[in-house]
């Protein structure tokens, strides 16, 4: 089955070729090897705007990069634009990367990315990454998943495409919720998941820009979360967790035992930018 | 927040600290770049049963690898020896990696491995990986999540510590399910979805061995699965997605752009086994 075979190690996008590659959640060690290794092979990188610049430092300096993100609601790069860039740039035989943050098939519309390229008749794969759902959690010392607490986990939006919130059975049937964007909806979801009759008691975490400079975590419960998420005025990009994986006050030291740093990584050769 | 903070970049665990590692789903350019990192430095590696042995050959010739992972349903190793070999490593003063495939915090049990670590006062950290949830549907070119298709997805395992199954609830509520360990179970799995409401009409997708040699996929329907699962006699380990995404016909040939390769990761200096 070719279609799930390993590519040749070392090797990015061939010329002609577009990868979805993903960046993981901004941290640049969070990085795969293979996504690393696109990275440098590219000779055109379309990025999002993801949080934090030290993973656009592993790209080639001579690489061009379009940064078509999204800036808090205003969105310069269209989809359609994306998908047409992508599309010439393949065309014209270069080797493509298309670089979204965390994994490119969760809540990041690779899959939209990949059916235009389908269409247009353009050589893709997708690079799979950590993404920010897993990462945060983990980062604040939550499981998502723990014997006798949580047995599943459901990943979900602050909002659908249609700006809909997630439905009851959604935000009910899970021992565990990760919600992505979840700050600018937060007071909703929060009074949605005690509508769908979720106890208030819950604890809840609130994990703004994991792994990166100005990290921040407010933990509090469901009943308590509005009120202690406009105090606390976090900075995006944000992620919540609701469940009793949240409330595992031992852990919450993970990631004390290395010394913070600041500095870049020492993978690139050259780390423009 | 030092909790939240980046370790040093191209460091590994410290002496006397235990690193919680997340190998990813078993195809080595799916590790992070943390994840070698840590496994080069490693003096002493314990480590699951991991598909594939090309991971391991990232760590250093000279590092005790110690294999406590399960054989079908055999545990060599029970957990509690798990942690105890954890904190004797760290106390002996050794720079220690616990390398858990996919991710350590989803169905992996880290969560127990870290508190064992926090009774006996071990620093440790995690490093999130890429879990096999997010990578064999990439993979097979289903995205989990896709607008109009579906705004959530759920992971779940076959059968929780007790052996039963997820909640109707748990099997209802989003429009995405990614069951893993699903092969034992797929039966009683299937049909309790079946019981909870899900349409036998909605695509199903069974992904063995992705990214590894020998990976397969079944593409089927709830309704016609069980039967279809039994003809396929597919290896492990297996996970299964049930939902609209699995059924965007168009994405299945994703992965097909790059030349398949059974050769070794060069990203590694030596590679014992």
């Amino acid at each position: 089955m070719p279609g799930l075979a390993d590519p040749a190690p070392g090797s990015g996008p061939a010329p002609g070729h577009v990868w979805l590659v993903g960046a993981g959640p901004g941290d640049p060690g969070l990085l795969t090897l293979r996504a690393a290794e696109a990275l440098r092979s590219a000779e055109i990188v379309l990025h999002d705007a993801l949080p934090g610049t030290a993973v656009l430092g592993l790209a080639d300096p001579r690489a061009v990069l379009i940064d078509v993100g999204k800036r808090k609601g205003h969105a310069p790069w269209p989809q359609a634009a994306i998908n047409a860039r992508l599309i010439a740039a393949a065309r014209s035989g270069l080797r493509v990367v298309r670089l979204k943050g965390g994994d490119p098939f969760i809540f990041g519309r690779g899959g939209e990315e990949a059916l235009a390229l389908v269409e247009a008749g353009i050589p893709w794969r997708v690079v799979p990454g950590v993404s920010a759902g897993l990462a945060a959690p983990a980062l604040a010392g939550i499981p998502l998943t723990h014997r006798g607490l949580s047995g599943a986990v459901t990943f979900l939006t602050g909002h659908d495409a249609a700006g809909d919130l997630p439905s009851a059975t959604a935000l009910a049937g899970t021992a565990t919720l990760v919600a992505f964007m979840a700050l600018s909806r937060l007071d909703a979801l929060v009074l949605a998941a005690l509508l769908a009759g979720r106890d208030p008691a819950t604890p809840l975490a609130v994990i703004a820009r994991a792994g990166l400079p100005g990290a921040r975590i407010l933990r509090t419960t469901l009943g308590e979360a509005t009120l202690a998420a406009r105090r606390a005025r976090l900075p995006g990009p944000a992620l919540m967790v609701i469940g009793a994986v949240a409330g595992i006050a031992a852990l919450h030291g993970a990631g004390n035992a290395s010394p913070p740093t600041t500095a870049r990584p020492r993978y690139s050769p050259s780390a423009p930018e």
